[in-house]
């Protein structure tokens, strides 16, 4: 069962003035940059209270979530892309949901550079995309 | 400056649906239904962490922010509507904010049932739409 918000995936048009934003303006305190070069998007990571903001830039998307990040700014600049939860015990809780037949993007835990997460579909939880991660999950 | 994540408003098709979902297969803990009758909106406060999750189903939707969550649910079933800040000092942080030129919603604090609140307009954010919430406020 999730116990924190691990994360929120936050799309944007221009990560360097997004950056600036919600660091002068609204004070949030940063913590890395990330390139995924083989997904074509830049990313800085953020830090408010316990929860980390991860914006994200698409820059030559390859691949679903990427394309789904490009989409979001097209459409309107940006916005909230995925709400990451933390779990304890994530291989517990995908074989749960899955026996529940809630929709999966993976069926199974999926190793990520910065450990374990799994993808719900949008559609689990009417139009809003979960990601959820193991417990000391670090994002890069 | 932002303290904390206060929560996060998710438009939401069916709200009985998604309370059930996110309280049996997240994990979240269920604080307090909400009934907005004079927007049209109903809702459900849910907590993770130290973070409120607002779930809201647009019933017979007034005014922009309440229409903006039916667009959503329209477009896509729903999805993440607003990131909600909590700061100590509201009034300072709005004054801030105006005299550096970030687009507004509301150029002064708003007086809400809950406690003091003010939005950014979505385009301050690239696309993400930003409340900020006064330290103890409740929402209600």
């Amino acid at each position: 069962m999730a116990t924190k918000i691990h994360h929120l995936g936050i799309a944007v048009k221009d990560l360097d003035a997004m950056v600036t934003f919600y660091q002068q303006q609204l004070g949030l305190e940063m913590v890395q940059t990330v390139a995924w070069e083989e997904l074509g998007l830049k990313a800085a990571v953020l830090k408010v209270g316990e929860v980390l903001v991860e914006l994200i830039e698409p820059v030559a998307p390859k691949g679903s979530v990427a394309e789904s990040l490009e989409r979001l700014v097209k459409a309107q600049d940006g916005g909230v892309h995925h709400l990451a939860l933390e779990v304890d015990d994530l291989a517990g809780t995908v074989e749960r949901l899955r026996t529940a037949g809630v929709p999966l993007l993976d069926q199974e835990p999926r190793q990520a550079a910065g450990g374990q997460i799994a993808w719900l579909q949008e559609e689990a939880a009417s139009g809003t995309l979960i990601e959820l991660c193991q417990a000391g999950y670090r994002i890069m």
